[in-house]
């Protein structure tokens, strides 16, 4: 799984219809030992309720679709924890609420 | 999911008989942080009738058969989504008509 | 699916019993923008008879197992199209014939 | 499967039912020829006990869920194996507990 | 499928139940167009018995799988062919034992 932040929102009214009624998260990827995004973004499927700012990690592939939002749905990236903290060698590096 | 900007087509008469009748898009992908294109391209499959210059989503891997347009199909990448606006940080970067 | 011209081809004798029989192509990706080569290269299973110098697309991942040929098999990459035309913004770039 | 060192963890109390009691390890990809890290970071579910300052290798993709801590999981990076040693051109260029 | 050249091999005790007994063999990719490696690793399990500095390819994602050795283990690359020549317009820029 991949760490991002979520930075906004993407929305659709033409779309495939097996994805009506998800809300699509616009994601930029982050880099841990600085906690710096690296100017690249996916549209996530959100399957927790994240909100903007908020740290998380999504995952890829078939397993974007092992969540119950996104079951059988097209999702390749699905949004399916919220961080609190992230530990590198023994020391935070983010803790939530405390940026 | 990744954003892109349809920029042409792809005609082939010479195919796998599964993908007959599908109208295969040239996308290129962009950087929703510029809206600029960021010159890698790829085919998609299209599953929302998207048309020339408009700003989409598209969904990779084995969640592109994943509509009824490419189910069962040898899709890897298909059109999920027709953008209607893209917001970051509380702004809009991408308004559909308004560009 | 990524478009890409066939540049030449792979032999082995010693393989997985379930590809026996499948021609292997080694395929140069290649930026529609300029129809130039991008120096990378994947042996891709062909479903469709291309031949050497042809542009084509394949597919990737576990759709590339969604064609007769490649069905079951340990495929990654299946060349699934031969491409007549590809067009950018309304002109051609890229017709079968005339390069 | 790729080669990584394991650099911390990553906590979440907020996230999709099905991860619960899961442990996240980070993992920074190693270049094997050096042995030093590549900066590129992913969140793995860790499938075999791995610790603090391991070389491990992670299984990506839809065989992350192809364990028994994983089955059935949003899982797209799944810990496999703990490194004893690492061979190169007949020359160990990594020994568990030599480091 | 991926060309690459068998470097040395990984050894693990402590791993997944399921990948008891099988080879793990660390690869660099090459470039067929310099046969040259390409400076990146991925640990491939091998389903054809390939010897260290043979020139092989293999296979990625779910496709891993699609062999005797490898079914329903978390493999994400898999060797399925040692490689005997390799042409790239119409001249061999590989045969095996000629180096």
């Amino acid at each position: 799984m991949i760490l991002a932040r979520v930075k906004g929102s993407v929305v659709s009214t033409h779309k495939s219809e097996k994805i009506e009624g998800i809300k699509f998260l616009l994601l930029e990827a982050l880099d841990p030992s600085t906690m710096e995004g690296k100017g690249s973004y996916v549209v996530a499927m959100d399957a927790v309720g994240a909100g903007p700012g908020e740290v998380v990690f999504y995952v890829s592939g078939s397993s974007a679709r092992m969540t119950k939002v996104t079951d059988k749905k097209p999702a390749d990236a699905s949004i399916i924890a919220i961080v609190d903290n992230i530990e590198i060698n023994g020391q935070y590096v983010y803790q939530k609420g405390q940026e």
